[in-house]
């Protein structure tokens, strides 16, 4: 199909489509003439997919941009699924674990004091200790009141959640890291969703309203 | 203090803090002469949460301006809590509950038969549901494998994620709802970068290894 029938298909327009051909996050067409090139369905799948991305998951172009990269990475098999999907997340380059003595712990002393406590095997090293770090004091500035006990409490609805999504990883490494990318981004808003619908139920069903 | 220490005691700068006023984000400071205003510990704070709402929490200024509105309402101890809480965050105008037969019920008819299944009590007139249909269906879309067994499980996580949020809600309804909705905004990138590291951590002590 020429990229007039992609834009319709996928409901986009031209323009979107070429600038997300600008960028490398849609692949070329294959050239008919010199100034056409024609479409497949492995186009559509990825414009639903950069959008999906950005629109449901809320992220930049830039991390889309390294989304794809690392679900595209032929050798991807051979490394850590987890720590791949995480580092195209984050944004951070996948550091080496060896040679690289100047790689201090991320983070606050409190998160990092919080984390041994919880006795979780995560790397220091690595971005989410910051922004766990941050978001915890963003709370403490808005006098949320979550303290290490209510940390702790989250911190298990979040391994039940982690339970989940490892289990529901592909067992071949081909469609790992593409199925850990995508579930950690696109389940997001399903949760954020989920979340406030079980607020809404147990404010309702009264167990634990808190006006009463 | 003036307008420019408020900008460098907050980390700011005065273009910012001039679009906040512009914008009724930030109340008027107090007046001195005719150009000139005289700020407070109350307009700190509330830069603080401006920024904290718009930077931590991703809302966009218009969403930060409903929080805010929510949050200073002065009959709020009369209403719901959360339903004050959850309309600030979704948007929409908390509708009346008798005479609006119009009321369409949100979200497509598989996310309504699993909320039924469910049991859940919410108002499937709630734009959440909405939210939870269109992210349940991106995963469709990007092949994730969502099915309801699993969306059930996450649930599972999810209501104690909410146990958790509405116990920790103060029994004065005064500051109730600006609990409830900065806990919703605020806590989530907690959540989120907690996925993360349990995530890590399941993937690292092999209990679910998705690569063996």
């Amino acid at each position: 199909m020429r990229i007039s029938e992609l834009a319709e298909v996928t409901g986009s327009t031209v323009t979107t489509l070429k600038f997300y051909l600008r960028r490398g996050l849609l692949q070329p067409g294959h050239s008919v003439t010199r100034t056409q090139a024609e479409y497949g369905a492995e186009h559509v799948e990825r414009v639903r997919l950069v959008r999906a991305l950005s629109e449901v998951g809320g992220l930049d172009l830039a991390a889309v941009g390294r989304i794809l990269e690392a679900i595209g990475a032929p050798d991807v098999g051979r490394l850590d699924v987890m720590a791949t999907a995480q580092h195209a997340l984050s944004g951070e380059r996948r550091h080496e674990s060896a040679g690289e003595g100047d790689d201090a712990p991320r983070g606050d002393e409190r998160t990092r004091a919080w984390i041994a406590a919880r006795k979780w095997q995560v790397d220091l090293r690595d971005a989410t200790v910051d922004r766990l770090s941050e978001a915890w004091g963003a709370c403490d500035d808005a006098g949320i009141g979550l303290d290490e006990g209510r940390l702790d409490a989250y911190a298990d609805a979040a391994e039940r959640i982690a339970r989940i999504d490892v289990a529901s990883v592909p067992p071949e490494p081909a469609g790992a890291v593409r199925q850990v990318v995508l579930g950690t981004v696109l389940v997001e808003p399903v949760l954020a969703a989920l979340r406030l619908l079980a607020q809404q139920h147990m404010a309702i069903t009264g167990g634990a309203d808190p006006t009463k």
